[in-house]
This record gives structure tokens, C-alpha cells and sequence, in this order.
């Protein structure tokens, strides 16, 4: 296990995600030295603040060199300036892996910047809460979550392994599959559920004012739950579903296309279906129940009701 | 505040909304009988066994006759048999409420056959969990939620204000409006959400098995919440979606527009437009929290990435 200690982690983007995992370093000693690269010097000073990083600075490149873990945990659409970026001062032996929630964009756009004899392990873990910058991480955020690791074809196995047991240290159960597999799976668990939370809340937004305050005040029936999801990173998700854009739309449309047999059975007063739809959707409740992503007693801190 | 105590308050159904009701009036002794009518000996049982009830029957005016308020807690498709089975017996003076998520088809259905000299004041405590049936309440599930009165007008604002109390001593807010303003506002922070949520569901129900196993054992990401809701009653959601069938589609129709535009500005490549409207919905998430519907603290306990 003492390969698992690092030399030097680089973080580029140090956000909810990324400050998290320097938690979990610092707590588990796994790096001897953390640097933090953002864009921004209030990040950096929240950082230093939170004593995330031994180093900071605004040049990924600067964090980059000597690094033998680079990891990326900024918003997708700057994943081709940082390749640009830290690509020439990698150094041969260094694993470079990201947190993005799109695993095939994530390849395309570092794959081309990646040296000989540097290990590209893209990864995802599946974790956040709907807050969003450094002071918002905490280590326990990845307890008992899962974390998928994408390695192209070809990737030395022995890398792969050694992030693979980075993540559960931090509690995570890792997983490993392609990139393209990863963004449909995703694409239907966590980037549809954020589109329609947006919406909804966008729909609710539109409504008259009267309408809207009242929608607030109620918002208990269900909504609620909705607005949660909807108040996650802008940018980040911007970035996310331009990046997994044909899985997405893919998934959009199924779901549209249910949607609208719903309405029609709505309209035309077919009870059967509707009653037969409903009772399918409890057992795929069960299932996660049983697949252990929520525990099945009554939460009573979260009341809903028609 | 003596005339709040009840003589004796007839349950005709009694699943999770009555039987929590019924905990509230043991715990605060407003009621010095109970009678539960329900459809199955089964619930019965369950009744008697909760001390839910003082006494159990099958029959609906067996259960209304001498009751001084009556608390209709079934499915909206049962209202118009047991307004023909409890018209005849409601004693003059007496209160006829319910707890149905409709209003407008609740006013629709009892209105007609609510004798001279009784009250009729439909209710909707807004407040659940996704469990049903009578072992499923509990009487602090009401604390600090809404409660929705929609008196018709020309109802006796005294027999308004005696349920008012009841609910208020339950730990409620109440409001009172139209039926018909409860309804599109319901239609929109609840019906919505359902609807969509056992869509989405239903989606993933619908997938490949391999992919919808992994959708399972992945929901941390988004979907888990959205399970949730599609567990709740099917039977009672299927009468909601066809009780207020107008109001629903009226508000499907926008938020599939909606969805619709979100598409195509993800099939466009628009980032602004994205961004735009994922910061929007930010702000409506603190209404909720201001309007004290969710507490600002992150909520460690529900994990949540991209």
C-alpha cells in the first residue's frame, strides 16, 4: 500500500469536488505535498484559507510540474486550454485523472495532449451536494458512493489500480468501464433528472407572481425536492450537457415521448395505465432500496404530500 | 378553544394522511370517539391493532351517523359512492371535510349531497411521505406544513374556523382559498413533480437490462430522489392526475414546451442560454429556503454528483 502515497497532487479547479479529495489527503496523508491551481486568487485564498494546499497559484502548468498525480477538477469546457496547458511539463510516470460527471469528452479532449509514458485515468465520482466552491468540500462527501474509472484501451493497469485505491480510501466503491458506457448510464441517473429539475423550476419561474410566490410557499408537495437539485453549479452543468450532448438528447427524447403518453392517458381518463405505471415505479424504488443507494426507512425530515 | 374537542370524528378511508390525523387527535385529545371505516377487514385490523379507532366498520353512514365531523381520507374516485352512502345520515351542525389532493372535483362530488345545516370544508394537508396505508402515520407529520382550506362560499366561517384550529393544533399553517386556485397551484408543485418523477421511472424501467441494472446501482446521481416520489400511492395518484386533469395538462403542456427548448439548446450548442436559466433557477431555491420550506444547512445525508 505505500505506492499509494503521492509525491506531489496537482489540482487544476479546486471546487466542491476537487477540495473534498484534499481533504481526504490530508486526513489519510496520502500526498506529501498538495498544489492547487484555480482561476480566480479568492479561490486560491480560500484554499490557503482552509489549508487544502501546501501551494497555490493561477499557472496550471506551474502546478502541473514535478506532479506525480495530476488531477482536473474544473467545468468541462476548460479541459482543451488546461491540456494545452499542462501537457509539455507532465511528467513520465504521473497519472492524469479528472472528476468530471462526462467521461467520453473527457478522453477526446486530453487523450491528443497526454506524453508517452504518462497514465491518462479519466474518473467520475459519483458525489456532490447542490453547493458548489472549495469551502463547501468535505471529506465524507464520497462515503460509500460510487466512483467510475474510464481508462482508454491500453491504459498500464497498474495506474488505473492505484487511483482505483485512492478512491476507496476515500470510501468510495470504484467501478470500471468505458467512457461511452459511463455517459449513457449517467446520461439517464443524473444529467436527465438535472435537465428536468431545471426546467420544472425554469416553468415555475415563468408562472404569473401571484401564481409563483404561492408555488414557493406549497413548494412542500413535491417541488421542493426539485429546487434542490436545480440550485447545483450553472457552469458546471452548462458544461456538462453540452459535453454529453447526444446521450442526453437520446435520453431527452425517451423521456418525452413517456411524458406525452402520460398526458395523453391523463387526458382521455385511462386509470388502468396510469395505475399500472405507478405500481411498475415502486419496484424500481425497491430496487434502489436494495441496491443499498438509500436507506429504507421513512425520512421524516422530508414530508411531501398530493 | 373547549369547541375544538370533537364528539365523535368518523374516518371514512383511513390510510397515511387519516391515521395520522388520528395519532393527532389521541395525542391532543380532541376527539372523545373514533370510528374508521375502510374498505378491507385487513385495514380494520391495522386500526384496531394502533388504537386508532374506538370503533371499526365496513359501512360509511354506519361510521357517519351521529359523527359531528367527518374526515373523508380515500381516493378521489370513492367520493361520489360514499357521498351517496354518508348523505342521508350527516347529522345537521356537523362538519364534512376531506384530505384529497383536488379540491375543484372534491367540491364537485360532495357538494350535492351535503344536507341543509352540515358544513362542507374540503381540506389538503400538504404533507406525506411516499409509504401508505394507516401503519404508515404518524401524528408529527404535519409540523409547520400547509394546510389548504377551499370553504365554497357561502359556508358558515365558523365551521371553517373550528377546522382551522384542529389542523393548527396539529402543528399546520393554514390558508384558505378557491378550490380552483388550490388546484393550478397544486397542479404545479405537486402534480407536476409526480407526474414527471413516475415518468422518468418509467423510463428507466424501460431500459435495456444491463443498463437499467447500472441506473440502479447509480442513482446517487440524480434519479434516487426522483425513485422517491414514484413510490408514492398509485392508486391515489391516479385519481389525482384524473380529478384535476385541466389544470394538470395545462401545466404539462408548458413544462414540455420548456423541456423542448432546453433540448434544443443543448442540440445547438447554446451555452448562454443554458447557463442563463441554471443561474434563474438558483434564486427560486432561495424563496424556499427563505420561506422556511427547506433548511439552508447542506444536507450531508443525500449525496448527490454529476
Amino acid at each position: 500500500m505505500s505506492d499509494l502515497v503521492f509525491n506531489r497532487v496537482a489540482f487544476i479547479g479546486i471546487g466542491l469536488v476537487g477540495s473534498s479529495l484534499a481533504h481526504v489527503l490530508r486526513r489519510d496523508k496520502l500526498a506529501r505535498s498538495i498544489v492547487a491551481c484555480a482561476r480566480t486568487q479568492q479561490t486560491l485564498d480560500t484554499v490557503r484559507e482552509l489549508n487544502l494546499a501546501d501551494e497555490v497559484t493561477l499557472d496550471p502548468a506551474a502546478a502541473a510540474t514535478g506532479a506525480d498525480l495530476v488531477v482536473i477538477a474544473a467545468p468541462h469546457s476548460a479541459y482543451v486550454e488546461i491540456g494545452k496547458r499542462i501537457g509539455p511539463v507532465l511528467a513520465p510516470g504521473a497519472i492524469l485523472t479528472d472528476v468530471g460527471s462526462v467521461k467520453g469528452a473527457a478522453v477526446r479532449d486530453l487523450q491528443p495532449i497526454v506524453p508517452p509514458g504518462v497514465h491518462l485515468v479519466p474518473g467520475h465520482p459519483v458525489a456532490g451536494t447542490e453547493h458548489s466552491g472549495p469551502a463547501a468540500g468535505f471529506a465524507e462527501m464520497f462515503d460509500g458512493r460510487w466512483c467510475i474509472l474510464t481508462p482508454p484501451p491500453g491504459t498500464d493497469p497498474a495506474a488505473t489500480d492505484r487511483l482505483k485505491r485512492l478512491w476507496e480510501s476515500a470510501g468510495m466503491k470504484v467501478e470500471i468501464m468505458s467512457a461511452e458506457h459511463h455517459d449513457m448510464v449517467l446520461a439517464m441517473t443524473s444529467h436527465l433528472p438535472h435537465a428536468i429539475a431545471y426546467t420544472i423550476v425554469g416553468t415555475a419561474t415563468d408562472l404569473e407572481e401571484t401564481l409563483r410566490s404561492e408555488v414557493i410557499k406549497f413548494s412542500a408537495g413535491g417541488f421542493r425536492d426539485f429546487t434542490r437539485i436545480a440550485a447545483s453549479d450553472p457552469v458546471m452543468w452548462r458544461d456538462v450537457f453540452l459535453a454529453n450532448r447526444d446521450a442526453v438528447l437520446e435520453i431527452l427524447a425517451r423521456f418525452t415521448e413517456d411524458l406525452q403518453a402520460l398526458s395523453r392517458s391523463i387526458r382521455w381518463g385511462e386509470g388502468d395505465k396510469l395505475q399500472d405505471l405507478f405500481t411498475r415505479t415502486r419496484e424500481i424504488r425497491r430496487g434502489v432500496i436494495e441496491a443499498g443507494q438509500e436507506t429504507p426507512e421513512p425520512d421524516f425530515g422530508r414530508h411531501r404530500g398530493g
